[in-house]
Protein backbone atom coordinates (compact mmCIF):
# COMPACT_ATOMS: atom_id res chain seq x y z
CA UNK A 1 0.00 0.00 0.00
CA UNK A 2 1.76 2.95 -1.18
CA UNK A 3 1.12 7.10 -1.84
CA UNK A 4 2.63 8.43 -4.70
CA UNK A 5 6.05 10.21 -4.49
CA UNK A 6 4.22 13.72 -5.34
CA UNK A 7 2.35 13.08 -2.03
CA UNK A 8 5.18 12.15 0.13
CA UNK A 9 6.91 15.68 -1.73
CA UNK A 10 3.83 18.02 -1.52
CA UNK A 11 3.26 16.87 2.47
CA UNK A 12 7.44 17.93 2.93
CA UNK A 13 6.61 20.96 0.71
CA UNK A 14 3.45 22.07 2.88
CA UNK A 15 5.58 21.41 6.27
CA UNK A 16 8.63 23.55 4.74
CA UNK A 17 6.33 26.68 3.95
CA UNK A 18 4.20 26.45 7.32
CA UNK A 19 7.91 26.47 9.13
CA UNK A 20 9.13 29.26 6.99
CA UNK A 21 6.19 31.74 6.76
CA UNK A 22 7.60 34.78 7.14
CA UNK A 23 9.42 34.80 4.13
CA UNK A 24 9.29 32.74 0.31
CA UNK A 25 11.55 29.72 -0.25
CA UNK A 26 12.62 28.61 -3.79
CA UNK A 27 11.61 25.45 -5.36
CA UNK A 28 15.84 24.77 -5.37
CA UNK A 29 16.13 25.82 -1.43
CA UNK A 30 13.60 22.82 -0.97
CA UNK A 31 15.01 20.38 -3.49
CA UNK A 32 18.69 20.93 -2.12
CA UNK A 33 16.84 20.81 1.90
CA UNK A 34 15.05 17.47 1.01
CA UNK A 35 18.15 15.64 -1.69
CA UNK A 36 15.05 15.80 -4.10
CA UNK A 37 14.37 16.32 -7.92
CA UNK A 38 13.41 20.09 -8.72
CA UNK A 39 11.39 18.66 -11.75
CA UNK A 40 8.78 16.71 -9.04
CA UNK A 41 9.01 19.49 -7.01
CA UNK A 42 7.91 21.58 -9.39
CA UNK A 43 5.11 19.50 -10.58
CA UNK A 44 4.30 19.34 -6.86
CA UNK A 45 4.12 22.83 -6.57
CA UNK A 46 1.71 23.30 -9.78
CA UNK A 47 -0.46 21.36 -8.63
CA UNK A 48 -0.72 22.79 -4.86
CA UNK A 49 -0.46 26.37 -7.04
CA UNK A 50 -3.56 25.00 -8.81
CA UNK A 51 -5.67 24.78 -5.85
CA UNK A 52 -4.92 27.64 -4.04
CA UNK A 53 -2.93 26.21 -1.12
CA UNK A 54 0.18 28.20 -2.09
CA UNK A 55 1.03 30.59 -4.20
CA UNK A 56 4.26 31.59 -6.37
CA UNK A 57 5.87 35.51 -6.02
CA UNK A 58 7.25 35.76 -9.45
CA UNK A 59 10.95 37.46 -10.02
CA UNK A 60 14.17 37.64 -8.64
CA UNK A 61 13.55 37.57 -5.11
CA UNK A 62 10.35 35.65 -5.30
CA UNK A 63 9.49 31.95 -4.34
CA UNK A 64 6.74 30.26 -2.77
CA UNK A 65 4.60 30.76 0.53
CA UNK A 66 1.24 29.39 1.88
CA UNK A 67 -2.03 31.14 0.28
CA UNK A 68 -4.09 29.48 3.42
CA UNK A 69 -3.40 28.58 7.26
CA UNK A 70 -1.99 25.44 8.32
CA UNK A 71 -5.43 25.58 10.23
CA UNK A 72 -7.39 25.53 6.81
CA UNK A 73 -4.81 22.78 4.69
CA UNK A 74 -6.42 19.50 5.59
CA UNK A 75 -4.59 16.88 5.02
CA UNK A 76 -6.98 14.38 3.73
CA UNK A 77 -8.76 16.85 1.32
CA UNK A 78 -5.00 17.65 0.29
CA UNK A 79 -3.96 13.51 -0.20
CA UNK A 80 -6.89 12.35 -2.10
CA UNK A 81 -6.56 15.10 -4.23
CA UNK A 82 -2.98 14.65 -5.31
CA UNK A 83 -3.48 10.77 -5.21
CA UNK A 84 -6.55 11.07 -7.50
CA UNK A 85 -4.93 10.12 -10.58
CA UNK A 86 -3.78 6.83 -8.31
CA UNK A 87 -5.68 3.78 -8.94
CA UNK A 88 -6.04 1.48 -5.65
CA UNK A 89 -6.68 -1.64 -8.22
CA UNK A 90 -7.15 -1.56 -12.02
CA UNK A 91 -11.06 -2.12 -11.47
CA UNK A 92 -10.87 1.60 -9.83
CA UNK A 93 -12.24 4.56 -11.31
CA UNK A 94 -9.39 5.67 -13.90
CA UNK A 95 -8.11 2.27 -13.62
CA UNK A 96 -7.36 0.24 -16.97
CA UNK A 97 -10.26 -1.90 -15.71
CA UNK A 98 -8.69 -5.28 -17.23
CA UNK A 99 -10.18 -7.62 -14.93
CA UNK A 100 -12.65 -9.99 -16.32
CA UNK A 101 -14.72 -10.34 -12.84
CA UNK A 102 -15.34 -6.13 -12.95
CA UNK A 103 -19.12 -6.01 -13.02
CA UNK A 104 -19.82 -9.25 -10.78
CA UNK A 105 -16.62 -8.43 -8.16
CA UNK A 106 -17.71 -7.28 -4.52
CA UNK A 107 -14.31 -6.36 -3.81
CA UNK A 108 -14.13 -2.91 -5.49
CA UNK A 109 -17.12 -1.68 -3.23
CA UNK A 110 -15.39 -3.16 0.28
CA UNK A 111 -11.71 -1.45 -0.97
CA UNK A 112 -13.53 2.09 -1.80
CA UNK A 113 -14.60 1.44 1.72
CA UNK A 114 -11.57 0.82 3.23
CA UNK A 115 -10.09 3.95 1.28
CA UNK A 116 -12.97 6.10 2.66
CA UNK A 117 -11.71 4.91 6.27
CA UNK A 118 -8.00 6.26 4.87
CA UNK A 119 -9.06 9.58 4.12
CA UNK A 120 -11.74 9.68 7.23
CA UNK A 121 -9.12 9.48 9.14
CA UNK A 122 -6.41 11.86 7.68
CA UNK A 123 -9.48 14.19 7.61
CA UNK A 124 -8.98 15.19 11.51
CA UNK A 125 -5.65 16.64 10.83
CA UNK A 126 -4.67 19.35 9.44
CA UNK A 127 -0.96 20.77 8.47
CA UNK A 128 -1.51 23.10 11.84
CA UNK A 129 -0.91 19.44 13.51
CA UNK A 130 2.21 18.47 12.19
CA UNK A 131 3.85 21.97 12.65
CA UNK A 132 2.32 23.79 15.45
CA UNK A 133 5.21 23.30 18.72
CA UNK A 134 6.87 21.18 17.07
CA UNK A 135 10.56 22.63 17.78
CA UNK A 136 12.72 19.82 16.56
CA UNK A 137 10.92 19.75 12.85
CA UNK A 138 11.40 24.00 13.05
CA UNK A 139 15.20 23.48 13.86
CA UNK A 140 15.76 21.19 10.89
CA UNK A 141 13.82 23.33 7.93
CA UNK A 142 15.01 26.39 9.60
CA UNK A 143 18.47 25.52 10.29
CA UNK A 144 19.31 24.09 6.51
CA UNK A 145 18.15 27.91 5.35
CA UNK A 146 19.97 29.57 7.43
CA UNK A 147 23.34 27.82 5.86
CA UNK B 1 -2.93 5.32 -3.16
CA UNK B 2 -2.60 1.60 -4.63
CA UNK B 3 -1.92 -1.44 -3.84
CA UNK B 4 0.65 -4.30 -5.46
CA UNK B 5 -0.08 -5.88 -8.56
CA UNK B 6 0.37 -8.93 -5.80
CA UNK B 7 -2.99 -8.09 -4.11
CA UNK B 8 -4.70 -7.68 -6.58
CA UNK B 9 -3.89 -11.20 -7.91
CA UNK B 10 -4.01 -12.95 -4.39
CA UNK B 11 -8.14 -11.93 -4.43
CA UNK B 12 -8.33 -13.20 -7.86
CA UNK B 13 -6.70 -16.46 -6.58
CA UNK B 14 -8.89 -16.62 -3.84
CA UNK B 15 -12.31 -16.08 -5.54
CA UNK B 16 -11.34 -18.39 -8.26
CA UNK B 17 -10.69 -20.93 -5.80
CA UNK B 18 -13.42 -20.27 -3.67
CA UNK B 19 -15.72 -20.75 -6.80
CA UNK B 20 -14.10 -23.68 -8.16
CA UNK B 21 -13.68 -25.82 -4.72
CA UNK B 22 -14.57 -29.58 -5.83
CA UNK B 23 -11.93 -29.60 -7.57
CA UNK B 24 -7.97 -28.22 -8.03
CA UNK B 25 -7.02 -25.40 -10.59
CA UNK B 26 -3.88 -25.22 -12.11
CA UNK B 27 -1.93 -21.92 -12.03
CA UNK B 28 -2.19 -21.67 -16.22
CA UNK B 29 -6.01 -22.07 -16.14
CA UNK B 30 -5.73 -18.76 -13.72
CA UNK B 31 -3.31 -17.06 -15.55
CA UNK B 32 -5.40 -18.05 -18.75
CA UNK B 33 -8.53 -17.33 -17.33
CA UNK B 34 -7.64 -13.85 -16.03
CA UNK B 35 -4.84 -12.87 -19.28
CA UNK B 36 -2.12 -12.43 -16.74
CA UNK B 37 1.84 -13.34 -16.15
CA UNK B 38 2.12 -16.94 -14.87
CA UNK B 39 5.06 -15.56 -12.95
CA UNK B 40 3.02 -12.99 -10.70
CA UNK B 41 0.96 -15.95 -9.85
CA UNK B 42 3.42 -18.45 -9.16
CA UNK B 43 4.95 -16.23 -6.79
CA UNK B 44 1.46 -15.14 -5.14
CA UNK B 45 0.46 -19.22 -4.74
CA UNK B 46 3.71 -19.68 -2.91
CA UNK B 47 3.25 -16.90 -0.41
CA UNK B 48 -0.66 -17.90 0.34
CA UNK B 49 0.76 -21.45 0.02
CA UNK B 50 3.44 -20.73 2.88
CA UNK B 51 0.78 -19.00 4.96
CA UNK B 52 -1.40 -22.08 4.49
CA UNK B 53 -4.34 -20.38 2.81
CA UNK B 54 -4.19 -22.68 -0.28
CA UNK B 55 -2.49 -25.66 -0.25
CA UNK B 56 -1.11 -27.13 -3.78
CA UNK B 57 -1.36 -30.91 -4.79
CA UNK B 58 1.68 -32.04 -7.04
CA UNK B 59 1.67 -34.44 -9.47
CA UNK B 60 -0.23 -34.62 -13.18
CA UNK B 61 -3.84 -33.91 -12.07
CA UNK B 62 -2.65 -31.65 -9.54
CA UNK B 63 -3.33 -27.93 -8.96
CA UNK B 64 -4.18 -25.23 -5.95
CA UNK B 65 -7.02 -25.35 -3.81
CA UNK B 66 -8.05 -23.35 -0.65
CA UNK B 67 -6.76 -24.98 2.61
CA UNK B 68 -8.88 -22.97 5.18
CA UNK B 69 -13.09 -22.28 4.43
CA UNK B 70 -13.32 -18.73 2.71
CA UNK B 71 -15.25 -17.92 6.35
CA UNK B 72 -11.72 -18.00 7.91
CA UNK B 73 -10.01 -16.16 5.13
CA UNK B 74 -10.01 -12.50 6.14
CA UNK B 75 -9.41 -9.95 3.74
CA UNK B 76 -7.82 -7.98 5.96
CA UNK B 77 -5.16 -10.45 7.37
CA UNK B 78 -4.39 -11.34 3.67
CA UNK B 79 -4.22 -8.20 2.03
CA UNK B 80 -1.85 -6.62 4.95
CA UNK B 81 -0.09 -10.16 4.70
CA UNK B 82 0.72 -9.30 0.70
CA UNK B 83 1.52 -5.53 1.28
CA UNK B 84 3.89 -6.25 4.09
CA UNK B 85 7.05 -5.54 2.05
CA UNK B 86 5.05 -2.18 -0.02
CA UNK B 87 5.99 0.82 2.61
CA UNK B 88 3.31 3.56 2.13
CA UNK B 89 5.77 6.46 2.43
CA UNK B 90 9.83 5.98 2.63
CA UNK B 91 10.01 6.44 6.05
CA UNK B 92 7.78 3.61 7.28
CA UNK B 93 9.22 0.82 8.77
CA UNK B 94 11.16 -0.84 5.27
CA UNK B 95 11.31 1.65 3.04
CA UNK B 96 14.80 3.92 2.91
CA UNK B 97 14.22 6.18 5.59
CA UNK B 98 15.84 9.34 3.13
CA UNK B 99 13.95 12.38 4.29
CA UNK B 100 15.52 14.27 7.14
CA UNK B 101 12.70 14.76 8.10
CA UNK B 102 12.47 11.42 9.78
CA UNK B 103 12.87 12.15 13.37
CA UNK B 104 10.83 14.96 13.77
CA UNK B 105 7.83 14.61 11.48
CA UNK B 106 3.93 13.48 12.91
CA UNK B 107 2.83 12.56 9.84
CA UNK B 108 4.47 9.44 10.13
CA UNK B 109 1.97 8.80 13.16
CA UNK B 110 -0.99 10.13 11.20
CA UNK B 111 -0.54 7.98 8.21
CA UNK B 112 0.05 4.60 10.29
CA UNK B 113 -3.76 6.10 12.21
CA UNK B 114 -4.90 5.96 8.79
CA UNK B 115 -3.90 2.95 7.67
CA UNK B 116 -5.11 0.89 10.31
CA UNK B 117 -8.42 2.07 9.97
CA UNK B 118 -8.17 1.15 6.23
CA UNK B 119 -6.78 -2.34 7.76
CA UNK B 120 -9.77 -2.53 10.10
CA UNK B 121 -12.57 -1.91 7.42
CA UNK B 122 -11.07 -5.16 5.68
CA UNK B 123 -10.81 -6.97 8.68
CA UNK B 124 -14.72 -6.85 8.74
CA UNK B 125 -15.07 -9.21 5.80
CA UNK B 126 -13.50 -12.60 4.38
CA UNK B 127 -13.57 -14.25 0.97
CA UNK B 128 -16.95 -16.02 1.74
CA UNK B 129 -18.65 -12.36 1.74
CA UNK B 130 -17.06 -11.64 -2.08
CA UNK B 131 -18.78 -15.42 -3.47
CA UNK B 132 -21.50 -16.83 -1.29
CA UNK B 133 -24.85 -16.04 -3.02
CA UNK B 134 -23.08 -13.96 -5.90
CA UNK B 135 -24.35 -15.78 -8.75
CA UNK B 136 -22.73 -13.33 -11.79
CA UNK B 137 -19.05 -14.30 -10.50
CA UNK B 138 -19.67 -18.15 -10.39
CA UNK B 139 -21.23 -18.04 -13.46
CA UNK B 140 -18.03 -16.26 -14.97
CA UNK B 141 -15.23 -17.91 -12.96
CA UNK B 142 -17.28 -21.27 -14.10
CA UNK B 143 -17.84 -20.52 -17.85
CA UNK B 144 -14.26 -20.14 -18.52
CA UNK B 145 -13.07 -23.59 -17.09
CA UNK B 146 -15.41 -25.45 -18.79
CA UNK B 147 -14.49 -24.02 -21.94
Amino acid sequence: MKLTVQSDYTLRVLMHLAVNSKGLVTISEIAQHFDISKNHLMKVAHQLSKRGVIEAVRGRSGGLRLAQSPNDINLGNIIKFIEQSSVMVECFPGGKNGCILNNACRLKGILFEAQTAFFECLNKYTLADLVVDNSPLKQLLLETNAA
